[in-house]
């Protein structure tokens, strides 16, 4: 931004750009847009920052964002924690709860294996997650990681690490999506659909 | 946003998802960020949104914002301060500097006349822009509103309203833009570029 414009505004453009997808043309855009809002609305949005970042934390057992010592679904005594489905982020839980049928718990590895970007083992909730296998009451660990590169190393690793604790590791299936047409499908997916394929 | 969600980033989601262009999912996403940030970064974005809406409010004089009783422009002694570029927001007068070429000063209406979605002239900072041209000092006033309908009869109704005044009142020429293509060029651009055409 040039000198022109008042310095708390250009300084509230640079904030905003510095949000992942948010350009300088957004940002300015954003930022005047906040001029707009009633001061109190203002208010409201910077508390609710403050807010999420000092309140909320990882939760004791699964590593989800939560504001309490358990997440709600740690804390559900109704889900079978003797399941866990291992993801990547916090957003990843999200999309499973929207399916309505996973009754097991969670564990958040809050990022994936990556020695390319030098994200190693011990930079991910791991520790936390052979500690809950470890305890025994753990039948099943469903490895749900992207079905990338990184993703499947990461399964792979877990794999290793949590099969000699005597616990049933298993992976996401991949196919063709559902609603998805044979034409458009990749190679790899294609392959995948054909090995994985079902009696009728 | 579901009920899994911690009480304060499902706040935060909801507010990020009142900003222009930003929907439920890019607000998930933007507040997860926030998450993963250090919480001294989340304090000083949050004090940039309320120094940005207590500290700037509108110069004096043209309208524009800023945090000083006069914005830059309107206190810089070189401009030449008998010309008044009218435009609708702050970010038009941005365009304009850019260009380097403008010399005067600027008015800014903060919107356009439109009866379709009820903002009429009393909305708009008019007033204080008859008053400048009152003053006397004032020697040409250039309609920079943009070439839609609203922005048309918008300078077509200050245009009216200054005549009187004893003040030139001009129009931004329309023509094709530098760089472009004639077979690109819509019916009314070309139109306006032949009837505006100059000798060589």
């Amino acid at each position: 931004m040039a000198g022109y414009d008042a310095l708390p505004l250009t300084v509230l453009t640079e904030q905003f750009a510095k949000l992942p997808g948010i350009g300088m043309k957004s940002a300015a855009r954003l930022a005047y847009h906040v001029m707009s809002m009633p001061p109190e609305e203002v208010s409201t949005f910077a508390n609710a920052l403050l807010e999420a970042r000092t309140k909320v934390h990882y939760c004791q057992c699964c590593e989800n964002l939560t504001d309490q010592d358990l997440c709600p679904i740690c804390s559900d005594e109704s889900r079978n924690a003797s399941v866990i489905c291992v993801v990547e982020t916090p957003k990843d839980i999200s999309a499973f709860e929207r399916t309505g049928e996973y009754k097991g718990v969670y564990h958040v590895l809050h990022g994936l294996i990556s020695p390319m970007r030098n994200i190693l083992p011990d930079d991910l909730k791991i520790r936390s997650l052979v500690a809950r296998v470890q305890s025994g009451t753990i039948q099943e660990v469903i490895m749900a990681t992207n079905p990338t590169v990184e993703g499947d190393a990461t399964a792979a690793y877990l794999s290793q690490l949590l099969k000699p604790l005597n616990v049933k590791v298993t992976r996401l299936a991949f196919g063709l999506p559902v609603g998805g047409q044979l034409e458009y499908a990749d190679e790899i997916t294609l392959y995948k659909a054909l090995e994985n394929r079902n009696l009728m």
